[in-house]
């Protein structure tokens, strides 16, 4: 399944991608929350569904795409986890993966557009594959890791480099800016994607192509990935763990290429669909 | 006022505390979310108080104190914010304030005891004033800044050195980790401390004075904080800036003392109420 949520900021309601046309299925009376997916939602989301397919009212193609998890509690961000991402941004590889945190408040819908902070000069894009936990777990074994994704979402991991590198201390200041995390079209169930580590990853600015890579160029795994994570978090159903960004990202390119205003940027993954996002200025 | 919330986790129920006893204010159908403190939530609260109070029920001493705020958004931490805490930690100063973010998953009451991580050696304190947000508001100019802040709480912002330092990346790893978040007794509002640059803030384990410092301290002050953290991260009401801890953490003493499994700490802030958290093996 496909799961969207459609309506203007803090009014989504729930709904259901199918052949390309967007259902409500707000008659299930759950939203895609925490508590939904920790209960079996996605079973009873499925059966509803199966019910009523006929009968579900469609969502007005003019309607908002919101972001497709209601109040997901965290996002943690893995850092260079493709080589030749390593190399263009000039960053010493570590010996162990870099998790961050992107700020919550950061949620930004597929096609919401980007505010560049007061002042930016080095907003930069990075698409990512990111997975939705849907089991609660802490020091999960690798043989199970599988077990706790509900599935996936495509992820941009928006990124300010002066604010991450120039301006002390650690990334998050340059992660976490309002509209910095823009997640969706939809969030698409494990079932419909059976190798996430061979999915083609894009990205164009402005129509040309930026980010041109494939996941399996995961330096770790996505199971490595959840259960290294699972060390230091607690996961909890509706975290998001954003697996790293491919090659292609602006600070990597000569001369360096930031976002400005009217910058359009087009990106997707196999299977996770595609996110449009017109930056404007502060 | 002191506003808390009681009962099993996830089945908090608001209250305030009024002359050290705990009363329910739940008949007034507010919990203390991001909305009730974004719509005038605490005069409401007040005025029923007032109307209320020689009816509102009490809280049975034995029910849990639950975290004072309900689904606060974010934590932002402050590292390295007093001089006597960057002697002992041996990190070098920078020139900006250091910001991180605090996982939401690991909130935690404030007498709820803390999980030592699986195979953790260097899990430590650290007593710090939060400032709770009350207004939203992005790029604030330092003049405006208090007017953002509905109150402060009380925050240990626990710490597994090895996981911060020692594992790669960012701080983050070592600061989210499960129950490392905990807050209050209660969240108290800004009317109750006209001062909070002048507030003793301490810590003992198994009953030493291990931290005794004052918030005078602070390096970057409250005003400065609240205005520099807006030029990255939208501030929100509920929203929590920790402003970082004095000395006296575990990591600074010769030899370094680490929380392990059965100790007990005790730590507050003049006007803030203290908590209490015994250790326990993961």
């Amino acid at each position: 399944m496909k799961l969207i949520r459609s309506g203007n900021r803090g009014e989504e309601k729930p709904g259901i991608l199918l052949h390309d046309e967007r259902y409500d299925t707000s008659g299930l009376g759950e939203d895609y929350t925490h508590d939904f997916l920790a209960s079996g939602g996605l079973q009873r989301l499925a059966f509803f569904v199966e019910k009523e397919k006929d009968r579900l009212p469609k969502v007005a193609p003019t309607e908002r795409w919101g972001v497709p998890l209601a109040n997901p509690g965290k996002i943690i961000c893995v850092g260079l986890n493709y080589h030749d991402h390593i190399s263009e941004t000039g960053f010493i590889p570590e010996a162990e993966p870099i998790l961050f945190l992107k700020a919550m408040s950061a949620l930004n819908g597929p096609f919401d557009g980007i505010t560049i902070p007061k002042g930016s000069l080095e907003t930069d894009w990075e698409t990512e594959l990111g997975v939705v936990i849907g089991k609660t777990g802490t020091n999960i074994e690798k043989p199970e890791a599988m077990d706790f994704i509900a599935g996936y979402i495509l992820v941009n991991d928006v990124s300010e480099r002066a604010y991450m590198k120039k301006r002390g201390g650690t990334w998050d200041k340059g992660k976490g800016c309002n509209t910095f995390a823009p997640l969706g079209p939809y969030f698409v169930t494990k079932d419909e994607i059976p190798d996430p580590g061979n999915l083609r990853i894009w990205l164009t600015l402005n129509g040309e192509l930026m980010q041109n890579g494939n996941t399996s160029g995961l330096i770790t795994k996505i199971p490595d990935l959840v259960a290294y994570s699972s060390e230091f978090f607690g996961l909890f159903p509706g975290d998001i763990i954003s697996t790293g960004s491919p090659a292609g990202s602006g600070v990597g390119r000569t001369p360096q290429r930031f976002l400005r205003p009217g910058d359009i940027i087009e990106y997707g993954i196999d299977g996770l669909g595609s996110g449009r996002q017109e930056c404007r200025e502060f």
